[in-house]
């Protein structure tokens, strides 16, 4: 048998919920609905154990992960099993460098710190770098804050045998991912775009936070799609009864034989923290298996997984 | 500068109007808008000249191919350019095998015969490929009758250094390529589907005659998707006032990280004849081009723009 | 307090399903989402008892009615309250008009009989009613069978003192209410319809029955409509995995001020079981009102939630 | 025969381009295609003539009207009508209060001013009131900036029996007038409206001041919706390919009986200019009417053209 991974999650928001309900219904279940990849060198889906959370909020902090998950702003709707206490308390998060080695001693039996709070602090994710680095712990980081992509950090935790994943994660399905496969599929049958839009609206507290920074995130759709120039990138809508839903309307339009219009119209409604969780359960597999077997640094078979990853311009 | 295709069309629908129509435009404007490969071979888009055509309406026989393309029930809209006559009046088309050698008299100086009359008269398809072979002409069967999946007539025509491509023309971009694309999709990030369905309303005369007889294309449409067993395809609609355009609804249901379900609703509009044309003036090109090498039988590069190509189950 | 209305229903399917599980939900939750009377001469939602109900079904005849409405081909889903056993054994309909005298003595206790069958036997509904009016009961019928629409059958029931309400239940919500409401909005802003569809789907038994027999239905839809002749009715789709839920795509393209265009699509989703319950719960207070009351025959109120009423031409 | 409606207008927008070219479209082919009002106290829709046209940009001043509303910002499409010259040159608008008179003298001839500027200027559209009450001249306000909102002007204009129609033109149809049609279908049939919203995206300059002001917009969009508070409105989203259509989609959600959901996803694109010149054809013709028969002040009957018609706060 299989020795589970022991993960440390920095952040106990909507993606840590998704994860960690998702970790007891498959494990439960046995299912293997909506899921990408069944086993990753010999780990199943239900192999991981969560063995300490991080997190900043006065709330969250000391309360078992599986009630933490569940406090507001967080809004990923309840899975529908059992959610055994955890017994791992949320431990205070660091609020500056100084803090790194408490941190490390905190990852105390953990394999891998999966990174996973807000983009927009790089200090903060490289100070927990640093202390999975001290600790011995591989390191994955979800945000769009720059770690992996410093050739720096790569070839320290490389010659340190430590696993380093980054950076910012790509949703198993999402916008992008759609949008990208139609803008595509469009080329390969020779149609000539005309014109495309996409309009994103959500209800969790990251939404807030990009509705509020607007030009960041609609440059990263951009960049995100195959045919920028084309496609036109509404403001984002924060829809607070949406919750952890993102509802996204695309749509293109083309000219085929003739110039003859073809017209798309579609739209999407997915939970982004399962979008999220869907690929950190990879990603931690990933890492826990390149950790094993003595493979530090990057991991190609991660490149995919992330949007900027190693080699990616800072 | 390249000598230009001389070819023959049987069949003068909507999908001939959109052919005709469509080199007029290419050729007076040199645009290459809605055109999947711009040259083959050599062969640019307007490298075509109508030399013949075969038509079995007493309203459309005796008329410039560039009047009949206009006549009811054809309901292809008028592209915007200029259409010159073509100084081609549509010949009788054959009724029975016995006409055979009249058809292959009237391809004298033709170089390929387009089949594209409506599918369900296998003994009418056999008897133009038959006409094309008798007068050294590569034969194209862009209906679901067999013809190419004929193990006999590939050999006739191979040994007869005659391409011969067929059967059953997949079109440039329709329904089927846009569910597929969606469904592969979905599998490809690992979600899993749990409900689809299809509806296409249409309003030509091919759209009213399947929905006379809709077992029929239903099968095939199923047939025509990767995962058939979760697709429901609802029954064709005739609404003559979409003319030539068809309306397409597509829903997908499926399930990610944690069973949270995901949820695809899409509108398609696309004009049918159009996404014939696109692929006829690809084969057309790809017929010649084997014709004036020496190589008869199949061509292996058009067996992906077929539905069901030699190989396939007749 | 005010006494609770007895009544027995015909017909075992999913509306009597969404009746008498929306009945224990609204009774359980003091609830008023998505009722449209909350009371009717003094009667609230939860004032009604079934107290009998008639089925053809082997499987259904003798069981409790609470799981009779969970058999199958019954899909209308099970709603989240709880179900307390009715102590109502369903009771085996009548097959022909031999039978009256056995209906009406089950009626027994019984204020109003509410006909909820599948339509297309008249024979059935007509019994019925000599059955209500033997037993001296009220009588509702939600089928398109002609009762109410009789002269004569409304003669009896005034001149008794019962009161005879119907033909064919106009649904609370559905494809016909959404769709004349839109062609009613842009005729009243003064925009010209150029076209419009309707697409309907759905999963239950009675779909699949008109599926079968679309011409009838395809015409009472369009009757439906108050613009008929832009409207076109795309045929019925029976899609199993729907259940009892409808979809429903519409089309509306109009022109406004200087001949441009405006465009309307709209994507309905629905159970039409919950559509039938949501009136006959106002038609089953209307009657017990009326017969409380002693005003026999039609009801006038009760008009509008007939598709054909009293009036209409058989 | 009627005398035609000599009119003036401020603004030589997309509006003013929609009625200009309206007028010539429809006095050429007699269609009453998108006309809500045939005939207005026998005036019908060609009954009028464009006298005179105020704008503030250097390029359009001197230039004849029939040239200046196609140049840029302008992007309203060109109808498919002949549009002879107007032999009206566009006069310099006024900037300050101090060129009253002049607009007054310039003014010589109409019987109506229509203000047709963007909104946001209320001292300008003031000014231009007043030049209209020194000159004679029936006022519409179609902006939002308060003018028939003040009793004074009201009172003033009564005095001198010269109409005073406004404020803030309601278009002929939108998303205000669609998703309040659809509030108000959901609470006619007793259904519970759980949330809902609505995305605007729209390609003119009055869009593109829109988004960079939004609150007050969204702000104003909810005050015009019946149901405010369960309807969320996104950021407005200017999209330039769209030129002067909109697009909005609208979601509903709500539940019916024992609250079973329903859902309503509804996209709309129609052309924003239309839908003012649709409105403004019928307050040229009301204040027209008025003026000649010597009713001054405000009209009733223009009350519910109007978002803020006399008597809303100001």
């Amino acid at each position: 048998m299989i020795e589970r991974v022991k993960v440390a999650v920095v952040g106990v928001g909507n993606n840590t919920s998704a994860l960690v309900q998702g970790l007891a219904l498959y494990r439960q279940s046995g299912s293997l609905v909506g899921i990408r990849r069944p086993t990753i060198d010999g780990l199943g889906v239900g192999d991981i154990d969560v063995v300490a959370a991080f997190a900043t909020s006065e709330e969250k902090v000391g309360r078992d992960l599986t009630e933490a998950i569940f406090l507001a702003p967080n809004n990923f709707p309840r899975l529908d099993c059992d959610l055994p206490r955890a017994g791992v308390p949320v431990t205070k998060g660091l609020v500056d460098a100084s803090e790194v080695r408490r941190v490390a001693a905190a990852l105390a039996g953990a394999e891998v710190l999966l990174y996973s709070a807000p983009s927009g602090r790089p200090e903060t994710a490289q100070a927990y770098a640093e202390a999975a680095h001290t600790a011995g712990v591989a390191f994955i980081n979800t945000t769009s804050d720059p770690v992996a992509r410093h050739p720096r950090w790569i070839d320290r935790f490389e010659a340190a045998g430590l696993p380093l994943l980054g950076d910012d994660l790509a949703s198993q399905f999402g916008t992008s991912v759609l949008h990208n496969a139609l803008l595509r599929l469009l080329q390969e049958r020779g149609l000539t775009l005309v014109s495309s839009y996409q309009v994103n609206l959500g209800g969790t507290e990251d939404f807030r936070n990009l509705v509020e920074n607007p030009n960041t995130k609609k440059q990263s759709k951009l960049n995100a799609l195959s045919d920028a120039d084309s496609v036109e990138v509404a403001p984002l809508g924060y829809l607070p009864h949406l919750a952890s839903q993102k509802v996204a309307h695309l749509n293109l339009e083309a000219q085929g034989w003739g110039e003859t219009a073809v017209s798309l119209d579609v739209k999407l409604k997915v939970h982004d923290p399962s979008g999220a969780a869907g690929v950190n359960i990879d990603l931690i597999r990933i890492a826990a298996s390149a950790l094993r077997n003595g493979r530090g640094g990057h991991a190609a078979e991660a490149t995919s997984l992330f949007k900027s990853p190693p080699g990616t311009a800072i």
